[in-house]
């Protein structure tokens, strides 16, 4: 394709009815989607891209790389259970564990706001290398950008991350057969309502704590024990739970059957949903994995992943099925059904 | 090290002296080396960044891959010559190539600023995505973020890189060494007063085109043509070839003596700079790099840049010399000498 016709192109998002960017786009639900599949998706049309993956497959030589990118505009940057540089590694490094790969190596560019207190950059600047430390995966390159006061908001980063994909192991949404498993490594919606807390105040906040981890350990020992018969696996940050199984629903055009009661709740952010009228399915988490397994292997991975001490409260919460393709349907409590659908506006803006 | 023992130290740079972050910080110059010096570097420190390189070197297998990262904040985002989309291209590849390595696959994080027109994320996507397939680098991997209105300015992208290293290539600036040739690949200062025209109304704005250009094919033929005797490349963008030929100066603990009748500079350039009171060798490039080359090897490297398209009007603009080590020292035209000292302020801020 040559560049006149390139840019003879219409902008493939009516712009009648979405004239400028709102919050809605960054929000992982429907609108990001949308961003995704009509423009990003069509301009960037490459195979690796077209495997919607929380990051792209590098064929190196014999082996095969992980390769993933992030940029955090958390508000607040300090928040209970981490802050934005160590956040940043977490997101990075879990994207790169949900393409079943270890970390070898991550970039972080920084985006200052003119005027940051020095010493704010240096604690997010101690936590950000702090986690990379813990996770054993140097900051190899970076970047520093300044931008004028007004023009940020004192700190944005980008972590990129490049990690090693083991022989045998093949990740990919497309992969979610019926009759697979869904297992959620933990208890959902922490780290969004330990944000919301903070945002709005709430009195029980201190009981509200981020889940912002790195699974490459715990992903490890699920691949450990079972292998390739580990389909898919997902983080589900931005649009929490429910957007990321449908994406996987959408992708593999297969239904996802999910159970209320088995999903994993802390009360505490229970009462803070129920207060704020928030679904927990939609929640950002930063140190869940969702996996999709084999029926015959998945009590060996919920196993696998319980022996990590992240991992504690896993469970299976669901399973792939041949109804309702592309859709995700949750039996209530009460017996009742309802469609899980993606979240369609701005739940919780700058949640990561 | 432990947790309590990092987040005991004392932030490295004096906040008295340093209380908050400054536009001084990003310009390329002395403040931006204190920061990644002082700060960076020790809370970081590992093998890879030690090398003070533009990207990092990783070794995977028998192989060698380069990565890099970049954030792409610029001012105006439209301009003569480019946009932030392929700025954001030409500034990794270009990483990439000043390692040595050839792009294998490029990562995009945009940060977008609620209110952005759609039809500028558009033309700007479009943008990125050819200057990718120009360079043969898919973009693999991505990430969006939006931030409320006032908190960004359009559009911030950040793109990292990995490339791959050909076998027997060095190239580091801890290996300038006395006797060795500096070769700049064209004229100097263009992308800078590229966008100080469009910043200052200048009317001879028309005249002053951004040279933002991927060079993995210049430095291709180059390292054809000269291989292990190319000691050092580096693309002088931020802080421009001053700064870039000092941080080498220092990393190699050399001196480097430069001829101002041998740098190549454009007559609307050069008009340019002398209205606006600036000198050329602090302005910003993004298509030109330096190289450091044996003596014996410098005619043909110097042919071999010349036989590309970009690199035309290539010239030896002076040598590494074992005196006054860690200094540049420029004779004028007249006769004189001067010491080139690294950017000491802010001269153009958001120029990438």
């Amino acid at each position: 394709m040559t560049t006149a016709s390139i840019f003879n192109l219409q902008c493939p998002i009516p712009i009648s009815e979405y004239p400028t960017i709102t919050l809605a786009h960054g929000g992982g639900g429907r609108l990001t989607q949308m961003l995704i599949e009509k423009m990003f998706a069509p301009a960037f049309r490459n195979e690796t891209l077209e495997e919607l993956h929380d990051g792209a497959i590098l064929r190196v030589g014999e082996g095969r790389l992980a390769y993933s990118t992030d940029s955090f505009v958390i508000s607040p940057r300090f928040f209970p259970g981490g802050d934005i540089g160590s956040l940043a590694v977490h997101g990075t490094v879990n994207d790169l564990a949900m393409c079943g790969a270890q970390p070898l190596a991550l970039s972080a560019g920084f985006i200052l706001e003119e005027g940051l207190p020095m010493d704010e950059l240096w604690r997010i600047v101690q936590s950000l290398a702090e986690a990379a430390r813990v996770v054993g995966a140097p900051v190899a390159t970076g970047d520093t950008k300044v931008v004028d006061r007004g023009k940020g908001d004192g700190i944005y980063i980008n972590t990129s991350g490049v990690g090693v994909i083991p022989e045998g192991i093949r990740i990919a949404p497309t992969r979610a057969q019926p009759g697979d498993k869904v297992i959620v490594s933990g208890r959902i919606a922490e780290h969004g309502m330990a944000i919301m807390s903070v945002r709005e105040g709430l009195a029980f906040e201190t009981e509200l704590v981020s889940d912002s981890a790195p699974l490459h350990t715990l992903i490890a020992g699920l691949l450990d024990a079972a292998g390739e018969h580990v389909h898919v696996l997902r983080d589900p940050t931005r649009g929490g739970v429910s957007s990321a199984l449908n994406e996987i629903a959408q992708a593999a055009k297969v239904g996802i059957n999910l159970r209320e009661d088995a999903i994993p709740l802390g009360d505490a952010v229970r009462g803070a949903c129920e207060i704020l009228g928030l679904d927990p399915l939609y929640v950002a988490n930063e140190g869940k994995a969702l996996a999709i397994v084999t029926p015959d292997h998945a009590d060996a991975a919920l196993a696998a992943i319980r022996r990590h001490p992240l991992g504690a409260d896993a469970a299976i919460i669901g399973e792939v099925v041949p109804d309702h393709p592309r859709r995700v349907v949750m039996r209530s409590r009460i017996g009742g059904q309802r469609v899980v659908d993606m979240l369609s506006g701005e739940q919780l803006p700058r949640i990561c």
